[in-house]
């Protein structure tokens, strides 16, 4: 098959990003569609990732103490109503249990959309003393909200991810909570996914349903829209009032909690291709790509070739790469185009000469470059190599996203803006009227307050202007 | 607090042993009871039990070619009448969505009791050559069956489990994998939960719905019940029918695939307390207890002490041990039945005393035996007693085992067996009448096959046996 081949396989990215998405995440094995409308299947390259994803994070979380626990997926429906804004923001997109074990339920279970109830419900038991606070849990699960237009990944019906829910004594150890894990979060990407990310609070409108407020951390795609990659919550006192999550403080006063949540999910995926990919298919940042590198060998049939590349493989297994071996009979020009359609970071060709000149060649897929290494002592090249691949790839990513950031200071100027695949700043005076307009003349929304910037007029009423905002169209 | 009140707060294990269950994984905190009947929460004691069980056997599970994927929570109900014997064993446990997104659904949706049906749908759209052969995939998941009677990791309408699913070429190949994987369950058992299990085939009364054959471990309780730890199922071309699971042979013939599928879950958890507690509570092996070692100052308030205690600390998590340092104000005696209740398999005491003389106090929690060792080199006294500890345990569940094992030639000796807490060895002429008088005179059931004896006669009806089988009572 002929490298061409597979580069028609994939959309045009410049003419049909859509397109090119979809085919990217079928082609490469990433997912497939599930049998019932909105629902995905994360296949095992998809889900290695994610493996790779909840390790990283697991770590952090970790230290900073938080442990893992589980919480039931069926929540009673009266749970919901408990907390006003929750129940109008979840309810539209709940699935509803309504029968088991044969019989009509008494009362209707909800299918998880998020778990603020149920653990408030669970804490409020715990929770006797000041001296058992903070509480700091998080839970890996799957959860649904069904949702009308989906895409894999990005929004479907059911979706795994993590939630971690906190609670504490006092308002501003629970507001700083929030900021420390946003700042983890930002980290993680940045350092892990190779995505830069811009970080800052959500106006009311965007805002968690239940939260006082909710603050996001906002990544730039290919195509210049905004996908947001994951969310703090604080919650005040909204749910430890609803579920009565109270304790004994040391003066002796019964006082409610406060809490907060934060998330993300298998969104994230959706957010590596879309950030990295290009028009071969995936570019994998090495720090959770399931194959780091992968030997190719050429004129695998010559003596020695593949007894080569095995001891290869061994030196930089031995040295903690996760390294793929491919001794199938295609051919060498079918194998790159595969793995490079499969975003693997490094790909090393050996063949009789390259053995010969006690050499191999390594090819980066995030630059396209190919160069020649010495044998003696590749696990410490490949090593340095995936290093640089991680740190190029954030680089070229923010160089990508800065480039495509302006200002406007008035309504055309925020079409003009995000019409051209841009982040556009504006000044805001706050009100929700200016925020829909932006919605309804450019199709874009708020992402998140630019912060430590200031305007003096609102772009779109020209009143003064309370806040810089970042706005983008958004998946 | 006396070291006698918590012995008081655990029932008497040789009087009441489902209360003495119960108490212990409520009151050290593995689990609490969710607020939707017969649902439970897993707390973070108990999930890093159930995490620890997961690397395990992820660990054997990639060895043996298995990846790790994700499919849908909602499967069709349609999809279960597929399979004539899997509908009318699930039907019944399952629970149903029937509304979604504010609308009544067209087709109501299965939550997941099992996955055979939905990834044997996914199966039948990849697979199409015998070159893609054989699949090897695993998935952890949440599944849900409506029991009536529920029991905190027992039995629970929601649980946690990993499903193995494999699609092979030809019978044998697929018959051979259910062998291998229930051989990897068997290593898992006894070498990470340190629990002896008897192997075997399952009557077709016991095997599971779709099943062609299944295989079981069994594990005995410490009250001689027995607990099913895990099966493996070969599904013959069952499956593969139902969901048109085919491929194209070298012959150039489209063949249906043979498939397979094997699980263990969150019961695991409950097989642990129930093996290895005792009056104190739980006692956990070293593999996967989340607390290896607990460090006990005496006299913390003396110099020196608290930091020699952090020193060891380190050393220990140097050294790959799980350590925690509990530095509360709580006396020592408080500390000592607390961790004891919680089976940390090994507590190390250290005073002033100790520090002069270079040495430590190291109390071992399976044997209730204390020793002093030097402080020198404590890292590798301590590595080799969890090996120790781990190997000790497992040879004890043997002992305690082997003497509960008897034979029966008539049902009154079964009875008289499962009545004194034995598992009963007893002929079987092989018919379904006979195993279901000895449910009804002994309310035991046929756990397995025992692999290579015979007996003459079948001990309920007196005909030709075909069969030696194990019964027992059972979780």
């Amino acid at each position: 098959m002929a490298k061409e081949n597979f580069v028609e396989q994939i959309a045009d990215i410049e003419k049909d990003f859509p397109q090119w998405y979809t085919d990217v995440v079928i082609k490469t094995k990433l997912v497939d569609y599930g049998p019932v409308k909105g629902t995905m299947v994360i296949r095992p390259y998809g889900y290695a990732i994610w493996e790779n994803i909840q390790a990283e994070l697991n770590k952090r979380f970790k230290a900073n103490g938080y442990e893992n626990a589980y919480f039931p997926l069926l929540i009673p429906m009266s749970f919901f109503t408990k907390e006003a804004e929750h129940v109008e923001g979840f309810a539209p997109e709940v699935a509803v249990v309504t029968r088991a074990g044969g019989e009509e339920l008494a009362e209707p279970l909800a299918i998880r959309p998020t778990s603020e109830t149920i653990i408030g419900n669970m804490y409020s038991k715990w929770l006797q003393s000041y001296r058992e606070l903070p509480i700091l849990i998080n839970q890996w699960a799957n959860v649904m909200r069904w949702e009308k237009t989906t895409r894999p990944f990005l929004r479907t019906s059911e979706f795994l991810w993590q939630e971690g829910h906190s609670a504490h004594a006092c308002e501003e150890e629970a507001e700083a909570e929030t900021d420390k894990m946003l700042a983890v979060y930002k980290e993680f990407a940045e350092n892990c996914l190779a995505i830069p990310v811009i970080c800052g609070k959500k106006t009311e409108k965007e805002k968690f349903a239940g939260a006082v407020a909710t603050y996001g951390m906002e990544a730039m795609m290919k195509d210049g829209k905004s996908l947001q990659a994951g969310t703090t919550h604080f919650l005040g006192q909204n749910f430890a009032k609803a579920f009565d999550i109270k304790f004994l403080d040391k003066d002796g006063a019964q006082k409610y909690a406060y809490t907060t949540s934060f998330g993300v999910s298998t969104r994230l995926i959706g957010a590596l291709i879309m950030a990295h990919g290009d028009q071969r298919g995936l570019v994998l940042p090495p720090v959770v790509a399931p194959v780091q590198v992968v030997i190719v060998p050429i004129a695998a049939k010559k003596g020695g070739v593949l007894e080569k590349c095995a001891e290869v493989k061994q030196k930089l297994e031995k040295a903690g790469v996760r390294v793929k071996l491919d001794d199938t009979d295609n051919s060498p020009g079918w194998k790159f185009n595969e793995w490079e359609m499969k975003g693997v970071p490094l790909r090393i060709e050996l063949g009789p000469r390259d053995i010969e000149e006690g050499k191999a060649l390594i090819f980066r897929r995030d630059t396209l470059e190919k160069n020649a290494y010495s044998l003696d002592g590749l696990e410490n090249v490949v090593t340095e190599l995936l290093a640089t691949v991680q740190k190029d790839m954030l680089e070229a990513a923010k160089v990508r996203r800065d480039n495509r950031i302006v200002y406007a200071d008035d309504l055309d100027g925020i079409l003009k803006g995000v019409d051209s695949g841009n982040f556009v700043k504006a000044g805001w005076c706050g009100c929700r009227d200016c925020e829909d307009k932006v919605k309804a003349y450019a199709a874009a929304t708020a992402r998140v307050f630019a912060e430590g910037e200031s305007a003096k007029t609102c772009a779109i009423c020209g009143k003064k202007a309370k806040h810089v905002v970042i706005f983008a169209r958004a998946y």
